[in-house]
């Protein structure tokens, strides 16, 4: 999530580790992992857990059936499949996006909503993939064989090639499957996961942003909460709907209070098995310096979106991905910054130092990889700035500057064998990449222009002006005015422009004279550099470290803990419940009762005149959100909340304020999970939009 | 400077103290200054210290012709005395409000400068007053007696009605003067400082922003830097040009490398003495908060800026004020965050527990004032957004609403005894207070849409919808549509307007149908009820364990510490040095070589025209910034750089990146103020500007 430590891999055989343990059992000290605590993975699940403490232990066929419901939305969400006919349910604020692309000045399906009436009216989500996790199969002994074997300069280009030699393997043919390695527990385990594709996804139905995200930003994190965020796609199978007998059930009536509920989806990104020095380093540099640029490029784009009906038409969802990581990490700075927080994180640490040092064998197989790691950090401080801001976030929000990176880096890199590639432009990449890249998308010159602004400014600001990489990067221009000049020159909006330089490959990016081409030409060198030195001098030496920990938490603990989230299938349990904080409790749900109640004549809190319409039509007592104990993190929105009988009863959309800190820790009598609840999206699509056929499609099962 | 401690009083005699300390002497630590270090009151200065360190000692008619000839701008710089006709040296970005005010769409003397060509062309700047310090007294005695005599609860009141009835009593006649008590050592001592005050201040000589701001917010706290900001106001009395035979005069010729050289000005606050429970609120809460904020509103406005020419004129001189704050905020923020800076503070409090303990008399009188701080810390960090959003920073940069809080609270207050209202509106700050409100000012709405809007956003945001507060400040209305509602209603723009608001006190208010008026009445008993908690629970008990810390510091150190600062005259000493930071070695002086060759055809390096036609007139050799070693803070903006021969050399205008820290501590060995010398300001009047009269005007009595 932060990108300070992306995918570190460690020396580390996780079979080896299991041979060992089955000796040392006895010696195991218990986990630190409370009650409801955990982002499983579906090969470990703790069903025998979950039986004693809910009496509901899932089998394999329990557990084979969600993982075949349960979708991956390459565009950061996750989904659930809830039709025979390839229909998934997500949240709103995932397809929005598609939403965007799909209007045009005189079609505002983000404002006006969306519905398909017929299947032929089902429109393509440009960019967007939907996958299905098949297999799981243990590929650790091979990454970690080929990290071995390579010296310490190259441990992450050594793991890269393996990952990526395994993956282009794995799916050699790409059109319905996908392949990824995946590292767990920080790379103490890699795991190959077998994907069944469906690069057509099509938007069939997508109620108002303003009920939708009814209470916008405000309400964002917090609860009681009113939000129909909730929206269908449909995955297509060679032009026609997939066919898809594994399915959800839809589950007409809300869960009671202090019922088991599970999630199933894609956290994106934890760093709870991080050290201190770590975590230190994403308090005190990473969040506050993105922070505050976020809080900016916020400031840039609510004045532009004032302008007119059109720029905040052009506006609103990058505005809504902005304001939502601001106020998520809003909320983890806050949990960092919280004593007693950060205390229990040093104890946790020191508590496995203290194990360690105590078990001799252990101690001396390990070393001190804490102080390794510290170093490491300490090197990463002098070189976050420039990797920061001209290779992780270059480009800002700019669509065209990824569009020209894209172009110019796979130009390259395609000539290579492709284990040897960047692995972002191996083989079993290329596909999704090249969707990503070609599918017609519209491009708003003014946001770009103020993400190319931003990127441009905010580089000279924290680099300083003399800097050699700023003035590589500006020459004797001012940001503005070579924000204007790539944006007024470019034609890559144009999906020919981008076809034509992705096919003619290397020769036609040194011929084209388009000026993003050029400017990224230019430039691309110091940025990779960075990346390596990056690489070398951080990412390598804390990997390497990372294994040693990993092996060492291992050892105390065994296999009772969970991996960091990794944007990979993982299920956890947990009850409907509220919370109590500071003496006040908060209720576990809220009702269509509640969001009238709320409604004024004022955005956000506007309801759309189709829901003042049917507010006779409504019962006010039909439950519409729903706060549950179920431990989430950013990537599980859209998560399928399922009932101990396998139904879809919601889909998961946000978590209380105190969730966010969950990016480091899980504090089980305040953390939440909140979801809209599937009776509320009946009733809606019956009573106020009026689709009966996609209510009946949901409820053909429905038991 | 960060509010979150302000005007502290501790229940401490300064004069009692120094007859125990006679006894005690032999004891003393020495105290934890640097060399060079210090913002000494002019009735403290360490002269034998300075004599030691570098063969001058400055004696007492030395000091009292500084004294006499440093002028202190009440818009919060510094400045100084040059010619016996009251010409006053201060800062470009000190007199940037002025040239705006000045400004129309027609003209725009930030942008293209502003020269009179005689003193009739000389222009009232709006709002300024101008006060140079005469007496100081002791009235310690008084003020602690006072704050003794009332109960804990009442601290705060007791210490302001006690300064305010000494301020009102010092000054009857404020037409010339200005009484001022002044809280020093966090309220170790009382001071009166009594000014001769000059309500009637004229722009005189303004260059462009250009090049006065050459190289704009990205050089901004940089060096090498080459800015002429620099510009010229007089003083008026009856109309006619003061007559100031006390003034420093000019020196032609830059000092040498090395050279002694002393700072007098006013500094703003500095938080140096505070305990560590005091700076790590400022670093966990005050400062990130509020830099989120500033760093939204600086996008909002910088995108304003970009829709025109009227716009960006209009936005100038905001986001400068803006855009410096952010940057000084980062850099004490990211001083706070180095884990040596911080260690450092927090050595220096064990090192002073350590030597109370010790001390078992001492440890017995004061007891655990930094226990009773932390606690008050504690219970603020629940109180400090609201206090913060809707006391301390209410209103945001609304010029508007600063007008009708002004004009509400003093109906209210100026019915009471001085003494028993709110302080800022006891009878010796009515003038001022009065001048500030009633002196004709350009307002922008479209700035003033803003500042609200983010005003009422932000404290929805941070204080979340369903917060009381909230729901009372914007009822069923969206921050945007109430701020554009007031905006467009009120007529406060007007300065009749404020002045029969002004003059028909509280039954004019009650009458008024002014919506700002009324949106002010209809919110500010929260904001008042916020303060008196503020006072109460957390002021109060700061203030008590304050002075016995103080108490402390006395005992173990003696005199030789200097207070933290107060915007009140200090002298500071010093050398003309440059600096060595990992590795690079930064030359103390710039030239008017090094500017032509830094600039370039993009703002903020383009020079304006005058100066590129002048390039052939100007010597390149001549230098043009220094840096020095004087310990300075913002405030000092404007303050002369003076040698030993008591001539004006320059006018601080910056610190370097390291200085910022200065807020928490100085370092010798980085810390640096940042000068333009007045040879080059004599060379751009004559060569540059050809405004030979204020030259010669400057030069008349140089040596």
């Amino acid at each position: 999530m932060k990108n300070s430590t992306p995918g570190f891999s460690r020396r580390f055989s996780f079979a080896r580790q299991r041979r060992h343990l089955t000796f040392t059992l006895a010696l195991l000290a218990s986990a630190p992992v409370a009650a409801d605590e955990g982002m499983w993975t579906l090969d470990h699940f703790p069903s025998a857990q979950v039986g004693a403490e809910y009496g509901f232990v899932p089998d394999a066929s329990w557990l084979d059936r969600i993982r075949a419901s349960a979708v991956r939305l390459t565009s950061g969400c996750s989904a659930s499949i809830v039709s025979k006919d390839g229909l998934v349910l997500t949240n709103h604020h995932c397809v929005a996006d598609c939403a965007q692309a799909l209007s045009t000045p005189k079609h505002n399906f983000v404002a006006d909503g969306f519905a398909a009436r017929s299947r032929r009216e089902e429109r393509l989500c440009p960019g967007m993939q939907a996958e299905v996790l098949g297999q799981i199969s243990d590929v650790t002994d091979e990454v970690l064989g080929a990290i071995k074997a390579a010296g310490t300069q190259d441990v992450i280009k050594a793991r890269d090639s393996a990952m990526v030699a395994i993956e282009d393997r794995g799916c050699r043919d790409g059109s319905q499957a996908r392949c990824q390695v995946v590292s767990l527990y920080g790379g103490g385990q890699y795991k190959l996961y077998k994907y069944r594709k469906y690069a057509d996804v099509r938007l069939v139905f997508a109620p108002e942003i303003s009920i939708a995200f009814f209470g916008g930003d405000p309400d964002n994190f917090n609860f009681p909460r009113y939000c129909l965020d909730s929206a269908f796609v449909r995955l297509y199978d060679g032009g026609r709907p997939a066919s898809t007998p594994a399915h959800l059930t839809w589950r007409k009536t809300a869960p009671a209070a202090g019922e088991l509920v599970f999630v199933a989806g894609n956290p994106g990104s934890t760093s709870r098995l991080e050290t201190i020095a770590q975590t230190q380093m994403d308090r005190d540099w990473t969040i506050p310096v993105r922070q505050l640029v976020r809080s900016e490029l916020r400031g840039r784009l609510l004045d532009y979106a004032d302008r007119g009906a059109e720029q905040k038409r052009t506006a609103t969802f990058v505005l809504f991905a902005v304001e939502n990581s601001f106020k998520a990490f809003y909320g983890i700075e806050r949990a960092l910054l919280d004593p007693d927080f950060f205390a229990r994180k040093v104890r946790e640490e020191q508590e496995l130092r203290a194990k360690v040092s105590a078990n001799a064998e252990l101690a001396s197989a390990v070393g001190d990889p804490w102080a390794d790691i510290s170093a490491a950090i300490e090197r990463y401080q002098a070189l976050f700035l420039s990797h920061d801001f001209l290779e992780v976030r270059a480009g800002s929000v700019s669509q065209l500057y990824g569009y020209a990176r894209t172009l110019v880096r796979a130009a390259a890199e395609r000539k290579k064998p492709s284990a040897e590639r960047l692995p972002e432009y191996s083989d079993s990449k290329l596909e999704l990449l090249e969707k990503e890249l070609l599918d017609a998308q519209p491009v708003y010159p003014g946001i770009e222009r103020i993400g190319l602004t931003m990127w441009l400014s905010k580089t000279r600001e924290y680099l300083t002006v003399d800097n050699p990489l700023v003035t590589h990067l500006l020459g004797q221009q001012s940001p503005e005015a070579l924000a204007n000049q790539l944006v007024a020159g470019t034609r890559l909006a144009d999906p020919k422009v981008r076809d034509a330089l992705w096919r003619g490959g290397e020769s036609a990016i040194e011929a084209s004279s388009d000026p993003l081409i050029r400017f990224v030409r230019l430039t691309d060198a110091d940025a990779r550099a960075l990346r390596l030195r990056y690489q070398q001098q951080i990412e390598g030496p804390i990997t390497n470290a990372a294994e040693r920990i990993a092996r060492a938490r291992f050892g105390i603990y065994g296999d009772s803990v969970y991996p960091d989230a990794t944007f990979t299938l993982r299920l956890s349990y947990g009850r409907v419940d509220g919370w109590t904080y500071q003496g006040n409790t908060v209720a576990p749900f809220t009702d269509f009762g509640g969001l009238y109640a709320r409604a004024t004549a004022a955005e956000p809190f506007r309801l759309p005149k189709r829901w003042l319409d049917a507010k006779s039509r409504l019962d006010p007592a039909v439950a519409l959100n729903v706060s549950t104990s179920n431990d989430i993190i950013g990537g599980n929105s859209g998560s399928p909340l399922i009932d101990a009988q396998g139904r879809v009863a919601g889909a998961i959309f946000d978590g209380n304020i105190h969730s966010l800190g969950g990016d480091y820790g899980y504090d089980p009598r305040l953390n939440r999970s909140i979801a809209v609840l599937t009776c509320a999206i009946g009733a809606a699509l019956r009573h106020v939009y009026a689709v009966p056929a996609l209510a009946d499609e949901l409820e053909a099962d429905s038991n």
